[in-house]
């Protein structure tokens, strides 16, 4: 167990080599390294970044609110990542969006992707970057925290479901996606 | 078939009621009427409206991209309505947000609710919404159309998975939320 406790911040523009690491590492662990697209510029891009300066904490220690470039539509992702406490190296992050549930009428928070390094693990790292985000979905009276999970992924599910983070599996929903080639072929389906 | 083609335009404010009402149909459809909290107010306060001046036309025909009031954490909701060409009633409704793929480091569209008066049915006017969405995810560059879709509901998957729509089921993977008591139980765990 580490001595001190772990930093939780809003990610920087200078974290975004880190961040593309352990999103290589994320896709590696789900047999998916192909698949990674994204680069360094095109992360920077697209996620809205913490100021640099150490003096601007995000979130707001008073609202909970993430300080922020602002979120748009082309640039809809926040992330926090963990720091070790001794080295101040990003051993994990939560790279997420906002969601909404037409049926409560109230913002949530989609965690895209959640990774801790492998050699951090067991030491509670992924359990408090999940806090972190339900303190943000209470701080924005939103009214869901959620993800996907590979199924067959049994340990991750099973901590998921455990009595601390009590998630509950969406087991009666699946999920559907158009990309690729099949994008402009729809958009053009009516013209 | 209908004589003219219908409008699909960005919801305003004064649609409100007609939103509310698809919203409630689709949840009666789907067997969860009790779980619907949207009011007129909550709506009201969580999408990002279009105005209401009919001399703006929302998307923007040279861009694609929607004219309508800024989406933010906490309104992060934007909103297609069909309307019956004859009648100007508001027969259907795409309710969306804005997400994001780490792996492509591209914003994309999530479908958080699709739905057609049942009265409507079987006009194209499903496909024209999915369509429009089509435009807006090309429009900005996007990687990915998304949505749920409750596994009972074998029309629906017929459709989505049909060579028109083009749609492939996510089939290896679930969803896990986190609401209700459960938030600000996992927002306290640590503390």
């Amino acid at each position: 167990m580490a001595s001190t406790a772990p930093v939780v911040r809003h990610a920087r523009r200078e974290d975004v080599p880190a961040i593309l690491g352990l999103i290589r590492e994320l896709a590696d662990y789900e047999h998916a390294l192909d698949s990674v697209e994204a680069t360094e510029e095109t992360l920077a891009a697209t996620i809205a970044f913490a100021p640099s300066e150490p003096s601007v904490v995000s979130p707001n220690p008073e609202t909970g609110l993430p300080i922020t470039e602002p979120v748009s539509p082309a640039k809809p992702a926040r992330c926090l990542v963990l720091t070790d406490p001794d080295s101040g190296v990003v051993v994990g992050m939560a790279l997420y969006f906002y969601n909404y549930s037409t049926w409560r009428a109230r913002p949530g928070i989609f965690l895209e992707d959640l990774y801790v390094k492998q050699s951090e693990r067991k030491k509670g790292y992924g359990k408090r970057l999940l806090v972190e985000l339900a303190k943000e979905v209470e701080a924005m009276k939103g009214g869901r925290l959620e993800w996907n999970v590979l199924k067959w992924n049994e340990p991750s599910i099973k901590f998921y479901e455990s009595e601390a983070i009590g998630a509950q599996m969406m087991s009666e929903w699946v999920g559907m996606r158009v990309d690729g080639e099949g994008l402009p072929k729809l958009a053009k389906l009516l013209d």
